[in-house]
C-alpha cells in the first residue's frame, strides 16, 4: 500500500500487528477513528495506557486484577480447597459466566509446548506446587484444552503433586448440551460413552 | 461479560468501539497486548495519538497528507486538468495502485445520504465546485461506488457544474477481468453490454 501520509501509515503499522488484522483491516480502523470525534482516539489510547501500566496479577492465582488479591481470591464465599486450572483469564470469565463452579483458580499464562518455547518456567505451576503442598487444597480441576500441550501440562502438574493428598481430576468432555449426535466428531462422541454417567445424576445437573 | 479488573473492562470496551470489532475480539485483543513487551502497547498508542493530533487534508484535494499540499497535488508529473472525484482516501490508493491514472483527486469524504444526515454541506463538494469554476479542469471523473447514494452524490455535482465546460465521466462498470461471465449478475452483465467498446480500444488497454 502507499500512504500519502507517514502519520497515516504508521498507524496503519502498528494497528496491523494485532492478532487477525490486516492491512486493511487497520487502514478501516484507523481512518474510522480518524472520523470520529478526537475523544474516541484518546479514549482508546488511554484505556490501553492505563491498563499496560496499572494492570497487576493476583498474587494467589494470578488472574489480572487491579489490585494485590483478585475479588475470587478475597471473597469468603468461595471454596478454597478446590483449585480450578486453566490456561488464561479467558477461561476464567468463562466458566464463572455458568455460575456453577463455586471454588478458586489458578491461571496457568499459557500451555507447555516446546514447539513455541514455552517450558514450566515459563508458566506459574512453581506457585500452584507450593500451594498444594501447604496443605490447604483438597481437589485439583485441570480445565485446560484437550490438545497435546494441554494433556502435557496436566501429565506434567500431576506429577509434581505425587504423594500429596490431594484429588485430581478433569472436566467433562463429550457431545454439546443441544447437539445431534451425528455431527458429533468420533473421538468425542467416543470419549462421551467411556465416560458415561449414572442417568439419576444427570438429573441433578439441570 | 464479567471483568475481574476495571482497567481491562475499559480497555475492552474502548476496543470494541471499533467498527466489526466485538466484546470477544476486543478482549482478545487487549490481552495479546498485554502479553507482548510494553513497547508494543506504547508504539501504538503514540501512533494513533501523533496521527490524531497530527493530520493534516491536502487544501487542493482534501486528501490525507502531513503537509498542506499532498504530494500528489505537488507535483509537477501530474495532470492538473483531468479530476477524479472519489469517496474516501482509501479510493485514492486503490486507483493509485493501479498506476494507470496521471490526474489529480478531489477526495469528496463521503457520499450524500439523507438517511445518515449527510447533506452537500458535510462533504467537499463546495471546494470541488470552486476549483471547477477557477477554468483549470477539463475532465471531472466520477469513481463514486455505484449505489443510490453514489448516483445521487454524481447528479448534485453535475447539475452544480451547468454552464461550465468541463467533460463529465464516469468509471466503467462491467464484468471483472478473469471473471467467468455465467456467475455475474444481471445488472453488471446488462451494463457492460450497453456500454461495450471497439475492439480495438480494448486491444490498447493491456
Amino acid at each position: 500500500m502507499d500512504f500519502s501520509s507517514k502519520l497515516l501509515e504508521n498507524a496503519v503499522y502498528e494497528m496491523s500487528q494485532l492478532p487477525g488484522i490486516g492491512k486493511r483491516t487497520a487502514l478501516r480502523l484507523v481512518l474510522h477513528l480518524l472520523k470520529q470525534p478526537n475523544e474516541r482516539t484518546k479514549g482508546l489510547t488511554t484505556a490501553l495506557s492505563n491498563l499496560r501500566e496499572g494492570i497487576k496479577l493476583c498474587e494467589n492465582c494470578h488472574n489480572i486484577s487491579d489490585v494485590q488479591l483478585c475479588e475470587l481470591c478475597a471473597s469468603s464465599k468461595r471454596d478454597r480447597s478446590l483449585i480450578c486450572v486453566v490456561e488464561d483469564i479467558r477461561d476464567v470469565m468463562a466458566i464463572e459466566n455458568t455460575s456453577q463452579y463455586n471454588g478458586l483458580y489458578h491461571v496457568l499464562g499459557g500451555k507447555i509446548s516446546p514447539m513455541e518455547g514455552v517450558g514450566p518456567q515459563e508458566l506459574t505451576i512453581g506457585s500452584l506446587v507450593k500451594k498444594a503442598k501447604s496443605g490447604e487444597i483438597k481437589e485439583l480441576i485441570f480445565a485446560l484444552s484437550s490438545t497435546m500441550e494441554g494433556d502435557t501440562t496436566n501429565f506434567y502438574i500431576y506429577k509434581q503433586l505425587e504423594g500429596l493428598d490431594i484429588n485430581t481430576s478433569t472436566i467433562a468432555r463429550g457431545i454439546a448440551v443441544g447437539d445431534e449426535l451425528e455431527y458429533a466428531d468420533e473421538v468425542t462422541l467416543g470419549r462421551s460413552i467411556l465416560n458415561r454417567i449414572p442417568f439419576e445424576g444427570s438429573l441433578k445437573a439441570n
